[in-house]
């Protein structure tokens, strides 16, 4: 299977928040995670690289400045 | 391997723009593109959602409107 865990980076550090994802999709201030279990999670944050050979979606929080658009 | 393959949605259809995409850096008006073959491309596009079980990444266009800002 080819799902990749989700990080957020917090205080500069990579905090795993929810693993072996399948689904992602990015709005305009969050983003939709599901895994394949059907855990879903929406986060204030936006995608920063996807690294899929490591299975790694690294994520950082939408700065509040940028979520008031 | 779990890289995907990109796709660009185009007059509603999705276009196969890069194979075996491992690493993915979207930015404020396009999006970076790296392949397990290291071919890199850069689009004027964002992510739409991601299929990774699927082996799916799929981007729209941004709209010149929003490149704008």
């Amino acid at each position: 299977m080819c799902e990749a865990n989700a990080y957020l980076i917090e205080n500069g550090t990579e905090q795993l928040v929810l693993e072996r994802v399948d689904k992602v999709i990015p709005g305009q201030k969050d983003i939709y995670l599901e895994n394949i279990f059907g855990e879903r999670k929406v986060l204030a944050a936006r995608i920063k690289e996807l690294h899929l050979v490591d299975h790694k979606i690294i994520m950082e929080k939408i700065p509040p400045a940028d979520a008031a658009d």
